[in-house]
């Protein structure tokens, strides 16, 4: 590849061929980008390719490149690379840059802090729009974003805001402050990412204003940013509903043993509690050997418990996570998951009966019937359920994601199979 | 609540409001909003809440209302409600409304085009940065984003692109072909609205133009829309992980027979599946009532085979939909997952072996081991089978979420009976 055909690279095309290449190829390519293509590039990489990238390039480099990431992904790549790496990316900060970082890096990563950039423009409120134009078309190249522009007082609160577009579409002699909009829509430093994200899709702001407790302008958080948080929040909430913990690494750069921590926590913790089944089976173990058909609808109680329970916990997660539904709604809620338990356990019961009459091992139609009857009632149970326990964990304060899939068909195996041998032994007479 | 504060509602405030109220007093206060405030609620009420509002409203009111809506948002509302309603919204638009809507309801609304709003600035190469100040400054109050400014030829075919902000960071006498970028970054009307928010989120940028296949500007799809996307598509994934259509419906606006409708057909098929198992089990009736402590720990065998494929199945999933992995590391994945499984196998070995031997059900130790040991092998290939199908389904061009937990579970189901009984067949030389 020639220098002139890497110029033109975007960064997808450079992400693909960073992927293609040995460490040696890939460092070669990178010192022949140009400046705010590695810029570009080095902010999109994984941790582990950062750190990577900045062990093996030197100081003077390091320098030339730290000079232009905007302040909010640095303190991202700070807090991302190991100590080592870290000190030396230090070193090679400019003073401001040093400042800058250390204010940001002073706060919690999911927090509206953790993701601000210090980098806006802020105005009096008495300066005219042709004094405004003025300043944002004169030295303002390192601001992350001069469509909004923010109006503060001497002691950096709040008072208002205007967008670019407000501006320009005013005539040159009125004043900021009759134009702006004083009902500012702003986070605290301390609201939680996710909230911040949804205050930003409500209103479509380009950017959201972060303010401490006395109101006043700390930074503010962009709209790219957020995309990145919903996308990471989303992989959290993926993670969890597939039984393992959130961290959202990438899998092929993910150590065996880190993959292992991730997951066995919770396979012990399921298989502890899903062994409550062996002690159910011992206790109704007469009744198991009465009839033996019983053992062979085993697997196929549990899994259908634990899928209609999986379904109705997904929905209550879902609209809890988007705010669609919480604990006030829970009448609603039984009564609906109810008549549709109700549906779902006659058909699913249906099923059964002339699959397993009709079809090998073709039981008897009275066996057939037990079964049936047993699934209807493990069917509305779960439904139910998987609609309560969500609800409920929400309105405790914990997050509803951890009881999705895993843990509830767990729960539903042991509960369904109680109620399976029970059912079994009334209609059976045992 | 008097009119003056009405009027300064903020969008979550109306929605609050809007949720408590009943239908009489929600549209009293309605009527009493200012008409932006409007024209945001309305666009953020549900497909039945539109349809209602609208239904509710005089022909005036509601002509008053749509000639402030942009006409992508207004493609969606026309798309949603019921055919009485759309004929009275259609007869309320302008002339000019009609129209645009009409070129926007051409295309299909999980495509590009059917995100894109036809309302941007296209200006030609050859006039100066202040005569495009000039342009932006006046006419242009319909237009969605004034922000990235579009360069197109005389057959409107797209030539470059420019930010605003580079526009106001250039000299007035500066011609705008000369600052322009002539490497844009674009969409193809057809392109999958999936594949543009990857694209949007990649460059970050406000928004991304559309082109037909002659390279002519259709249109521009804005970063608010694309944030709408990558929610909607997140709430169809997590359906489809928990065994459902991925519709994605308002849990407590859906009735009884929608909610039917999108899950009955899920748990039927897998029902049908998990039936698979009752032959397994008929078939190794000899070995099951030779060795009567099996059929115990038949639920907690299925149980964590399914925990463990549902593990590696949704990192597989996940890395998939985020394009960090793919069926070319099939290699490196089978490796990855044969070795974490041969781990976790071992671990959950160990503790199904100790809980069972020392706790109640308390089983003879090679009973314990007969148990433990098939584990071993139903995590193994669990793990490993979770990784692979979706890599496999991925590469024959399906979507992999639908391999997610329910059906992956459901398969190995019946695999890791075969592979248990079979094991302690084997184990007891039965
Ligand atoms: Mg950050
Ligand atoms: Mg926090
Ligand atoms: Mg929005
Ligand atoms: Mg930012
Ligand atoms: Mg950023
Ligand atoms: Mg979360
Ligand atoms: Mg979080
Ligand atoms: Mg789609
Ligand atoms: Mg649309
Ligand atoms: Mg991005
Ligand atoms: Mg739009
Ligand atoms: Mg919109
Ligand atoms: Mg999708």
């Amino acid at each position: 590849l020639l220098r002139e055909e890497l110029n033109h690279l975007s960064l997808s095309e450079m992400l693909d061929l960073w992927q293609e290449m040995g460490e040696d190829e890939a460092m070669e390519i990178f010192l022949l980008l140009q400046l705010d293509q590695k810029v570009e590039l080095i902010t999109h990489l994984s941790e582990a390719e950062q750190e990577w990238l900045l062990k093996s390039l030197s100081l003077e480099k390091i320098r030339e490149l730290l000079d232009e990431i905007e302040p909010d992904d640095l303190a991202d790549i700070i807090q991302a690379v190991s100590h080592d790496v870290r000190s030396s990316v230090w070193k090679s900060l400019s003073e401001e840059a040093r400042r800058e970082t250390q204010f940001l890096l002073k706060f919690d990563s999911d927090d509206a802090a953790g993701l601000m950039t210090p980098r806006y423009i802020a105005l009096r409120s008495n300066i005219t729009v042709e004094q405004a134009i003025h300043f944002i078309r004169q030295g303002v190249d390192d601001i992350e974003t001069i469509y909004y522009v923010y109006v503060v007082d001497q002691l950096q609160r709040i008072q208002g805001v205007i967008s670019l577009r407000e501006i320009l579409f005013s005539n040159n002699s009125e004043v900021i402050g009759s134009k702006m909009s004083t009902n500012v829509i702003s986070v605290q430093e301390d609201t939680d990412q996710e909230e911040v994200a949804r205050i930003l899709e409500d209103y479509d702001f380009i950017a959201l204003p972060v303010t401490d407790r006395y109101n006043r302008l700390l930074g503010i958080i962009t709209f790219d940013d957020v995309i990145d948080v919903i996308r990471e929040e989303q992989t959290e909430d993926i993670y969890k509903m597939g039984a393992m913990d959130g961290s959202s690494d990438i899998y092929l750069e993910t150590g065996i043993f880190r993959l292992l921590k991730k997951r066995i926590p919770w396979l012990i913790l399921l298989l502890l509690t899903g062994t409550i089944t062996t002690n159910v089976l011992a206790l109704t173990d007469d009744i198991l050997s009465a009839a033996a058909f019983l053992v062979l609808f085993i697997p196929v109680i549990t899994q259908t418990g634990g899928n209609s329970g999986t379904q109705s916990s997904t929905l209550m997660i879902r609209g809890i996570a988007m705010g669609h539904v919480d604990f006030a709604d829970i009448g609603k809620v039984v009564l609906k998951e109810f008549l549709v338990g109700v549906f779902m356990g006659v058909i699913l019961g249906g099923v059964i009966i002339l699959r397993s009459v009709y079809l090998p091992p073709g039981i008897a139609w009275y066996e057939g019937l037990v079964i049936g009857l047993s699934l209807i009632f493990v069917v509305l149970f779960s439904t139910i359920i998987g609609a309560v326990a969500p609800l409920l964990i929400h309105k405790l304060g914990w997050d509803p994601t951890v009881i999705a899939a895993p843990l509830m068909s767990t729960v539903i195996d042991v509960t369904g199979l109680s109620i399976y041998t029970f059912t079994a032994k009334m209609l059976l007479g045992l």
